[in-house]
């Protein structure tokens, strides 16, 4: 199939930040897969991915630098968008398109000043308060959950497909579903209305390209 | 004394980042002290400190960001210089006057990049080459060391008086000795021609009132 190349995500509207190709939402785990993030991403771009969160919470802030700056690389190169995890500072050095930040990062407000208007910030909300806030806060889009049981993080107690939804009927800004989303879960996330499907472990366990593959079909028969 | 007021340090051709009144360069460290970084800092800033650096090797970046801007408000009305360890973008978003580097954080090229040329930056060095490498490459200032045995931070192997006396001969921008500095050692180690004492245990451990203006009173009577 034909993907879409160059940098489309960060731009000033941010329109089509979840775009079909952009809706499934690879969150990188260099302790779930023995690979290496270089070679995880690069497997799932290879196999559809076009929407990639740096995640790595133990990294010196050196090693995460220049893994952002191969993964910008990488992402350019496949019209992909990649997203840097709580790191202001190495979304602006190695030229990002955004960051993702939860409720021990950076507040919104200051992120925003010192990132500017053109990149992306995201926001971790587990409630619709917090997704109203996020939203009033002028974030580019929320994640949402655990939606599911997950063993990736410790999100707290799962919320369930009917959170989703009242989030989905309150919010307007893209609501990305997170925590144990599976090929199988994933119809119901979509049902419920989220955007796009973030997932770590659901592409990293095993064979990553046919989990990508899997995941990508499911939400292109679901999202025509 | 008189004390300086105003922001001094971080001009742009700073010049005097270690007059005076900042060859006492006070690192936080809250597993030292129970007090807290802000008290701790306000204790040493009446009695005296005017060059202080936020390092936080594990707090969250929310807690770390509120943190900088306390004691950015503290610094001002001291006239004191506020260094940030590792985190530009928290330098950014408190505005605090530069940061602190190692070599596990961001390289120095792309931290200068996204800090601009107003703000300092300095560089941990263990080795003639290392200063050399960091002088070249626009730092600020460099620190060096352990120059004794430290128990704040796992430092490598003590490099000694002499190794300090041979870093001074070759660097021209100024070099802030640290490791195992106490009011015993200081006149050994400005001896050997440092421009600054950075101590975190030396202040932090006991009286902190007294520790400091005892540390103080050293540089004073050797740097007049």
């Amino acid at each position: 199939m034909a993907l879409p190349t160059g940098r489309q995500a960060a731009n000033s509207t941010l329109k089509n930040l979840f775009s079909r190709y952009k809706k499934l939402y690879f969150i990188t785990d260099s302790t779930v897969s023995d690979l290496g993030n270089i070679e995880t991403v690069k497997i799932s771009l290879n196999a559809g991915v076009r929407m990639i969160q740096l995640r790595e919470k133990n990294y010196p802030k050196k090693k995460l630098f220049e893994e952002a700056v191969s993964l910008k690389k990488l992402a350019q190169r496949y019209g992909a968008t990649l997203i840097i995890n709580d790191h202001i500072d190495i979304a602006l050095a190695a030229d990002a398109d955004g960051v993702h930040l939860g409720h021990e990062d950076m507040p919104l407000n200051e992120a925003r000043t010192i990132l500017g208007k053109n990149r992306i910030i995201g926001i971790s909300t587990h409630s619709l308060k917090q997704a109203i806030d996020a939203q009033r806060a002028g974030a580019d889009y929320i994640g949402f959950g655990p939606v599911f049981k997950t063993i990736t993080k410790d999100a707290g107690k799962p919320k369930g497909i009917n959170s989703l939804k009242k989030i989905k009927q309150h919010i307007k800004i893209p609501v990305v579903a997170i925590g144990g989303i599976t090929p199988e879960t994933a119809p119901d996330v979509l049902g419920a209305g989220a955007d796009a499907l973030a997932v770590a472990s659901a592409i990293l366990s095993g064979d990553i390209k046919e989990n990508t593959e899997r995941l990508l079909s499911v939400i292109c028969r679901i999202k025509r």
